[in-house]
């Protein structure tokens, strides 16, 4: 796996700059880079690292930082256009190597009524239910189980033991990572004299093209009506989305965030790692939540929202939440105060 | 799958307004309902919707509220109601269509030593231990690990890739989600010189009837006695139960909460997402707790609780929490301030 | 499996007081120990349940704390004692029983360019990908899927459904608990005008030797360079750590915490129950974080540290979380009040 500079260069429409024809064998950061590595620089600020570096070449927006020896590829977006890149430097992610002949593992199991597109590799332990429906070019990781009437669109590829519950719908090219469950019930209960009565999910689950679900994330199917998730829509590992969820195209939610039942989510917004958000909200597009927020009502108005107190040391932490408890008093101490003092002023 | 509103009246012991053999054939909500659709009203704040449904006919409290053309059925409570219903209209959750002859996959393992009940389902590579014990009507999902010793009691149904470890023993008529893990090891070390020594974990975990736990929902082993869960407990998904937690019948607890070790819940509790409850605390019965609460102390009286700031701009917080980090301060310079109010108005 | 009082001292190098002849059957706390039980008393206050314990022996740090007809291990550490000793106490957790010639399940998948070392278990519905090496007395829980390229350390143990990723790298005797996934994707995209570019990940995850790994955990590969987590390390479930993370030496993780992207955590840290540290922070040796506090700056000096607020009722806290949003309005009356008193003080 090694590409000359120019061919590099094309992929991403670049300029090069030195030595088209020099070898790049592998990826890597400024400060860990050697010369068969290509890096990138993004940030104007570690410019300086542009010195130091050992990288063979350099993604990178303004020509002019390059040395006179260097090798780059002038760029726009560098990292965007190393990301670009990233791709063709992937290792081999199949668990055994196969020939044409056996992309489908005898040890899966397909229920006749399957339909399975071309060139899909299936591998062993998988299971795929009655009716389910694979397009082209899917590719299904070990142990995977995808239950009755699940559709699966073109070029999408599950790792190993993921699970789809009946009748979820996923769109084309996506990702879905090791353990992710996507279409279990929601949680949905009446209280009854004798306790919790189980509201039946009868929605499902619809996820969009070009959608990377992370390893262990939850996507419950809606209770009555679809939990959906829109196109390009990237959810890290460990995020729950309950039933009745919609998501808006472009949406990026990171580790650990959890959205509850019958929230919207508007298009091209980024919730950090840890997020909750609450029930039937509706947050519209274009919202940054920064980590651990905790969003309670909705947000109309797009921009950066947080909750929450900054870390201290525990000892003063402590002072802190004692008086946080007693911050309804201290408001009426400074009007009482107020008062007191407007008196003293005109009376002096 | 359709069902005369008689019938359904019948199924909850209501009293049907309008056209007792109107046929319905699925569910759905006030909103979006069709003419073929049942739906309901719940909360009497959405009672102008009834003016604009489409639904065929709506589960109700109030017969006045009905137009004279609509079809209803009245109950005490149309939610619970409602929720009974979803039960006949579930869509088929099997992987795989099954005769009489192969409820049991050859493509399952069964220890010899295991006891099988009657009208199980196994589906393929379920794995079933020494000395397991399923009772009657049990459901193993494709995957499904049931390890050494595991006892399942009557009409408990597992999804796939569900794991149950060595020993655990789940009551009548439970569901669990895929990804789930009963009875994995409690986290405890003892500290050595060398490092940290594994206590291991030498106790199980009981769960009672009718439990649900939601999908990769983590339930640890106790480390010399078991973890408790009991009778109509509803766990969300991505819950995490520590050792020697015991959590009292009918409390609910909502995704992404976590119970850390030998704490111990109320009955009838309701736990909201992402709440945490710190180690060997006692939480009584009918305890409220708000999204995302960090419980550090125990909870002796029922109620609601909660902690945490609301969500604000980040930069409004920024301003807040560097505040927060002072607050201990604030309070001084009140009470410096009362001090010399008090005097000038002596003084005065 | 019992043993005599003086087997159990010489395996924690203590002395005996009374019978060592005594026969221990099992392990317990001293609040439910048995006649045929050994328990400890690890916490000096609660010495008064010496009196009523019905243990039929004890480990203790204070021999004079024994009584006359008691039997009792004098030890300098109890719990790290009691610890040691649970290992010999551990119920049998393989699913199947085995004979030497079936140690490797037939149904398991195996490719031929793997390497199996000499007394390895594997479970049924194993995965071992192409040029695995696993060395000796590995044991593969049932479902457990190692990809291409995945190094085992001796003596390394995964239980059921386990998911690593290619070219992992697992060192020596550890836990790899069930559902928990090695070696995903970390979250790393570019922006472009067509939505999120995917960076693909091409670094890799190398784990320490004696690391224990939670049920249903998550370890990012990086994205160029390799997530670590250090020797002796023990991360509890549900948690997540990103791409490029290093964690040091003997550090201990619980539950449901998450680490954010590029963040080092030094060696003997302590990470409480649902902390999250945001990405690209350095933390230092023997930190302790305490619960569900969010880390969004770099710790340089080891101690402990905290945030949030402190739980209330909801009315109450309802209050306080009003007062927060208006913290910094209350800070400015106060100084304002400073001023005016300053002035009337003055002019008094």
């Amino acid at each position: 796996m090694s590409y000359r500079l120019g061919e590099l260069a094309d992929l991403v429409c670049g300029e090069v700059v030195g030595n088209p024809d020099y070898l790049i064998q592998s990826l890597s950061t400024l400060d860990a880079a050697t010369p068969v590595q290509l890096s990138f620089l993004a940030n104007p600020k570690y410019a300086n690292q542009l010195k130091t570096t050992n990288a063979g070449a350099v993604l990178i927006k303004d020509a002019s930082l390059v040395s006179s020896q260097g090798n780059a590829i002038v760029v726009g977006n560098p990292y965007l256009a190393f990301a670009t890149i990233t791709k063709h430097f992937e290792r081999d992610t199949s668990i055994f190597s196969k020939s044409d002949s056996d992309r489908v593992s005898p040890d899966a199991r397909i229920a006749k009524s399957a339909t399975i597109g071309v060139d899909c590799v299936i591998e062993p332990n998988v299971i795929v239910g009655e009716n389910v429906v694979l397009e082209d070019r899917c590719y299904l990781g070990a142990g995977t189980v995808l239950s009755r009437n699940v559709k699966v669109g073109e070029g999408t590829r599950t790792f190993p033991n993921v699970t789809v519950y009946h009748d979820v719908e996923l769109g084309k090219n996506c990702i879905v990572h090791s353990g992710a469950v996507i279409g279990s019930d929601g949680f949905g209960f009446a209280l009854s004299k004798n306790g919790w009565v189980k509201f039946h999910q009868i929605g499902s689950v619809e996820v969009g093209n070009n959608v990377e679900i992370g390893a262990n994330t939850t996507i419950d199917r809606g209770a009555l009506e679809n939990t959906k998730i829109g196109h390009g829509v990237k959810i890290d590992n460990q995020v729950q989305i309950a039933h009745n969820v919609v998501i808006g195209d472009n949406s990026a939610i990171a580790g650990c965030a959890a959205v509850a039942g019958s929230t919207t989510i508007g298009k091209n917004c980024t919730i950090a790692g840890g997020v909750g958000i609450v029930g039937h909200l509706t947050i519209t597009d274009n919202v940054h939540i920064t980590a651990m927020t905790l969003v309670s009502k909705s947000i109309n108005k797009s921009g950066s929202y947080s909750s929450g107190t900054g870390v201290d040391t525990t000892d003063k932490w402590r002072r802190s939440a004692a008086r946080f408890r007693r911050i309804d008093d201290m408001a009426k101490q400074i009007s009482e105060l107020e008062k007191q003092v407007k008196k003293l002023l005109i009376e002096g």
